[in-house]
């Protein structure tokens, strides 16, 4: 890596970080360059505007939950067993990860930018909206092969499921991180269980 | 209502409206002036300091919580019949209420505030967290209420139900809100009819 792609990265690694504490949309050059102690015409070479360092923030977190998140999970056998690994994965990910060196708090930052830019069209948005339906669909997916797998009922609507299994996520990362509920882990382990057994009866799963 | 009073509520008003745009934290008093076409001394009179804005932003939305969602599940009876109330009205909030005059959009001042203040402490995530608590209590509280009146099993664990129904309700608000999905409501009613579910039938409900 080059000294100049290496700078990048630090600028992205810090960017994210700030975007946890103050929100994407308050990451400016500016605000940046003072907290990484850097001129501001430094950064200006590697992001030419506000939304370039924005996306470039955004794009390194997508790329941290694929490494952390789904492709670890991948390697599970295909079937019930990648789909319970994913939400293993993704409590972990809302537990200890997203903020490096601040494993204990801090914003999701998708659960951040989901409302931070519910209202501002743009690229941004769209990017993130992108990252949330690929997130869900993949989820869905991961239903479809169990069920193709005879792991889970074939009754079960996957959108339902995969519905539900962002809903606990949600609500986990909201109970341990805003609410700090001591028995938040627990209360979304209960509620998976449920939703695995639901997957699993047949006739019971799914629409009705 | 005095001259002074109407004018103070409409202030809350447009900052509520306004904070559903661009966030709590960045609704200032300047801006407020500008979107308002007042005075900033005029508004200095009213509110000392942005942060006494915010707060009486953040509670006016309480109070409108309070009664577009809570008082009016409360006439229905206690046990089943209350806590599906509570349901109802909430799933009519996030799809209507919360922003006068835009129905089909905006953030749930709520789950916004919610990840904004996360990381700042103050009286405002106080308050943010306090209310966030308090409908949760008010969850297990008519979840208790039915397992009293024989609705619900003796078995649930309500604080387990509280969590999952506002799981339902934030996936619900992501859906609706932030992903445009047509079946946000659907998938909701039929997770929260599973969730009915459970809680009916004894001896499967609760921690397992």
């Amino acid at each position: 890596m080059s000294k100049g792609q290496q700078t990048r990265r630090e600028i992205i690694s810090g960017a994210l970080s700030l975007a946890g504490e103050v929100g994407l949309e308050n990451v400016t050059l500016g605000v940046l360059a003072a907290e990484l102690e850097l001129s501001k015409s430094g950064l200006f070479a590697h992001f030419r505007s506000k939304e370039a360092l924005q996306l470039a923030v955004l794009n390194e977190a997508i790329e941290r939950f694929t490494a952390t998140v789904i492709r670890p999970a991948f390697e599970a056998p295909r079937g019930a067993p990648r789909f319970v690994a994913l939400f293993e994965r993704h409590i972990a990910w809302v537990r200890d990860a997203g903020y490096p060196g601040r494993p204990s708090e801090g914003r999701c930052i998708f659960m951040a930018l989901s409302q931070e830019y519910a209202d501002r069209p743009g690229e941004l948005r769209d990017v993130v909206v992108k990252s949330q339906r690929d997130w869900r669909h993949l989820i869905a997916n991961s239903a479809r092969m169990a069920m193709e797998e005879a792991h889970f009922s074939g009754e079960i609507d996957v959108d339902q499921i995969a519905f539900e299994f962002a809903a606990i996520g949600m609500a986990y990362q909201h109970s341990q991180k805003i609410l700090a509920e001591r028995s938040a882990e627990q209360h979304a382990r209960i509620a998976f269980a449920a939703l695995l057994e639901r997957c699993r009866v047949v006739g019971e799963a799914g629409a009705t």
